[in-house]
């Protein structure tokens, strides 16, 4: 087995022993790597420091009991895959979560988790959210996604749904991050709809395949979707909402905190109208929202420019893009024939080219963005010249 | 004629002939005083500084036809009176306009300018409001007033009616500022509406009796609301509205800014969003407006502390005051027998001690603040020692 692949391995165990979020075991892994602290774990040593002893034995107990083959074995049959930190598709702005950060992420869909999530928004709010916040969710979701930006929220009922659908319905990117396995059909009223994400987009999960949702994993989760996005929009909640949790510690982190205001008379709106008064910017639609996050320190980019240079893309995703012819828009199967690929896969790298902003979609038909001309022809040309 | 008589005629005459906010003529005044300038008006001279010979033309034309005997006279048969600069009633914190300021405001109603706006608040907003909007308004009105603040607001259709409405409903005090003369029942539709707030509050003019309104005296309008108050608060208005004006000069006069949010959805809303996105505070009720407007600078005063001393209340409040028991709540007409004044003039010292934290009202009858008692004794107490 190869340093890397012993390190993934490692990693999967880690996934399926410790709780997402736990820093104790995130400063020791910091310190030790974590081929290291999974030999402890299994080993007969004392806790590291700042353990307590019974949550030692817990630990040791579930790491007798990890199987990361069998686990990496299944996430592969799921068609999905296990992203590590220093992988290609690990979003490197999860390193901000320091030693909360994921051990690595299971990993659902075609696109590339590190692509779509860089031009990102997270919608969060209310389950019992009211028409009015599913409404606004749905709105906001699909003129999100129209715009080239991926929707990522937590599949939840109400706000939560509304957003990735919305994005959904004009084939648009979403990523729904999971508190459970991201084979587990939680709610289960929702087994379609997480089908639809997996077709569309992405389901992500610290959790390993099979593991179920518990109240702290809904909270630990909440850090990932925070850190994943350059935003988060919380479109309803009450005074007291979990999705204000969410969305403080976007904040802390150092990422664009905002609110959709709504009647003073509903219960539903007082979590963001306080939030508003307090720390979070109002945004009434998707070109306030796109206003503010388009801008952010290192992801900036001009209105239009592409996210990342032409020759970051992977070369699936830039044999897709050498497919677009450069003054017309031509069908997934076209593209597919020229990128010598299946329709599906064309489709993904399509999806990915459009969040990070070369191609766009008309209709059911593809073309180069038309601000790729001005923009992003000649960054294409020079890399093509170097390379 | 004394000094006084002939400055008071000066500003009537100058009420009739120059426009409200007109700053070259304010300049003048401030250098020359009314009584002079009235004078030049009235001679063959030069125009003032700054001033067209158009305007000039205008104003000395208008100066021509006023009878500022006649309008005194008039005001008087209202019932009402011209309050100046200088006056008693007067509310200083219009002199925060500048040379901007009313040269003097004609008032109808038995409450004191003065004191029924040291705790005052604005309320203002779309006339074409929605149901939201009146009845977010109207429960504004009536929280405010049951808390002892005046409600301040043009007597226009929509927000501002509903804002009137509201305080009037609980018999707490309202001032309606209007841009035309206090006789004249403008909007047509609220004549019942001014006779309530003439009963109940004041209506307060910069135009003399019997001027009619138009576009620019709206405008102008706003500047007296946005002084004469602590703050304003907009309800809703549309992304280019009028009641917009009124907020922005608001917080130059260094007034709080607030407005409510409603839905995104709703075009009435977009203004008050905008607002709160650029200068305003968010506010969802009454609570949170006073929260805001209750510590301003020199207005400051504890919760439950009188806003003035007792040593300046005018004589008859002050027999109003000690007309009340202790520790009992009284009728209007028992308060009257021993105040030995008329039971409408008792009911509008009422509402002025009301407005300043001395009394207040339990459902038909009146008591001395609770705590009044702890705060408000020692001064009274130290007031008669010192007369």
């Amino acid at each position: 087995m190869s340093g890397d692949e012993e390190t993934r391995r490692a990693r999967a165990a880690l996934a399926r022993t410790v709780e997402p979020g736990d820093e104790v075991v995130g400063r020791w892994l910091a310190r030790l790597g974590p081929v290291e602290v999974w030999q402890a774990l299994r080993a007969d040593g004392p806790p590291p420091e700042g353990m307590s002893a019974d949550r030692w034995a817990g630990l040791r107990s579930r790491a007798r009991h990890a199987e990361p083959g069998r686990d990496l074995e299944r996430i592969v049959r799921l068609g999905g895959r296990f992203v590590c930190p220093g992988d290609r598709e690990w979003p490197s702005q999860l390193d901000d979560l320091g030693v909360a950060a994921p051990v690595g992420l299971w990993v659902r869909g075609a696109c590339s988790l590190r692509f779509v999530s860089l031009r990102s928004v997270a919608l969060v709010g209310a389950r019992a959210c009211t028409d009015y916040g599913a409404h606004v969710a749905a709105e906001l979701g699909t003129s999100l996604a129209e715009r080239g930006w991926t929707v990522v929220s937590g599949a939840a009922f109400g706000v939560d749904a509304a957003a990735h659908r919305g994005a959904l319905a004009v084939g648009g990117s979403t990523v729904a991050v999971l508190a459970c396995g991201v084979d587990v059909p939680y709610p289960a009223a929702h087994a379609e709809l997480l089908g639809s994400i997996v077709g569309g987009g992405l389901l992500v999960a610290e959790l390993p395949p099979g593991d179920r949702p518990t109240r702290s994993r809904f909270v630990q989760r909440n850090r990932v979707i925070a850190a994943l996005t350059r935003g988060t929009v919380v479109v309803e909640a009450a005074r007291r909402s979990g999705s204000l949790i969410t969305a403080r510690q976007a904040g802390r982190l150092g990422r664009h905190l905002m609110a959709v205001p709504g009647p003073v008379t509903s219960g539903l709106s007082a979590g963001t109208h306080r939030l508003i008064r307090e720390e979070a910017t109002l945004v009434a639609d998707a070109a306030a929202v796109i206003e503010l996050v388009g801008d952010m320190g290192e992801l900036a980019c001009a209105p239009d420019e592409p996210a990342v240079p032409r020759d970051l893309l992977s070369r699936p995703a830039g044999e897709v893009l050498d497919a677009l012819p450069a003054d017309s828009a031509v069908a997934v199967e076209e593209v597919a024939r020229g990128a010598c690929t299946s329709p599906a896969a064309a489709l993904a790298r399509l999806r990915e080219l459009n969040t990070l902003g070369f191609v766009e979609r008309v209709g059911e038909l593809w073309r180069v963005s038309r601000a790729g001309p001005r923009h992003a022809d000649e960054p294409r040309a020079r890399a093509h010249a170097g390379a």
